[in-house]
């Protein structure tokens, strides 16, 4: 198989830190850290909003918001690949596992599974 | 161009949701929060963690960090596709923003960056 | 002075991880991670709601939040305690910061401060 | 019993929302990601830090620590406030549950509470 965007996102980020010698920075624990800290950024854009103006952006915000985007990624991809987690293939296994906790057909239109008391 | 796996995650997710009549839920700032939420999950795993073992992760721990991992990539890639952001476009954009930010010449070995004072 | 509930969870606290030999957990590198995990907990029991069932929360739920905000606020009372802070005095020079950066008469009713783009 | 600082807090808090006409903004679910941002900012300064490191700030960073600390109070108190909890009530409750949970003369030393696998 061919290489996807998220290997090619790791290797960049894997040159990137051993030019600057920052690996030792990278460990697992850090990486963790600066990714909660980029997703508490990303809150703040939308703490303010109501659920619908959060859903028009006005297009200097959207653009910020795509900057903390990139942040959470670029964190997540490194702190997998300092893991050896195969992120895509992950998020694939967990989106089967909800597919049978969350049967279409039991929880369509009443959403039991979030507001269930 | 490379095959995206972010692209074929994003198209799953969004039928996951049609599938379940969970789009209402589903607006930037829920999913904002949904992901700050995971984040916090993932971190929970390396608190009481020395750097070191964060690095050497029992496989059972490091099968329930997989998961977590996965998580926060499901509700950043759902995120994303509702804003209309390409993820993997913005992390290589923001590595650019980096590299400059940071010219290995610069910040190798000392990394400033991190312990300015 | 009023006498300070901050200060005698404090004292608590730092008896009972002594009592446990935890102190050495309680970097505050650690707690930061713990506090921030907790408060994504907290983050969780909203995800779904609208602002206004946020407000409404029944009684089952409320009482779950009202342990989560339990377990923020020992997590930060212990950080500002390794720290040497005065969490209260803190939290009070912070608030006149904040009058002077947002002048009543000049925000009131508008709210520029959080929708200003 | 005399109102503590932590009421007072609360009772300044409620003011200052009024004079600005910002209690529309402030519903527990907006509140509680503004907590989780702060915490992410807290974090924030501790990333890239040895465990020792966090324990020896150098005092321009302590004091910008100092004012994260105090906003994460801030909207603590603020949401424990929208929601009718008291919250050093809580947090003596919690402590109590805590010391059931983890028996000093069970855990002590060993700390299998948080390296258990």
């Amino acid at each position: 198989m061919e290489p996807d965007r998220l290997q090619s996102l790791a290797a960049r980020l894997r040159e990137f830190a051993a030019a600057r010698d920052w690996e030792g920075f990278h460990t697992p624990k850090n990486l963790a850290m600066a990714l909660v800290a980029e997703a508490g950024e990303l809150v703040e854009h939308f703490q303010w909003l109501t659920p619908e103006e959060s859903a028009a952006l006005a297009p200097q915000r959207l653009a910020e918001v795509e900057l903390e985007l990139a942040d959470v990624l670029i964190y997540l991809v490194r702190l997998a690949d300092r893991l050896g987690v195969d992120l895509a293939a992950a998020a694939e296994r967990k989106i089967e596992i909800n597919e049978h906790r969350y049967p279409a057909d039991r929880v369509r239109g009443s959403a039991r599974k979030y507001t269930e008391y």
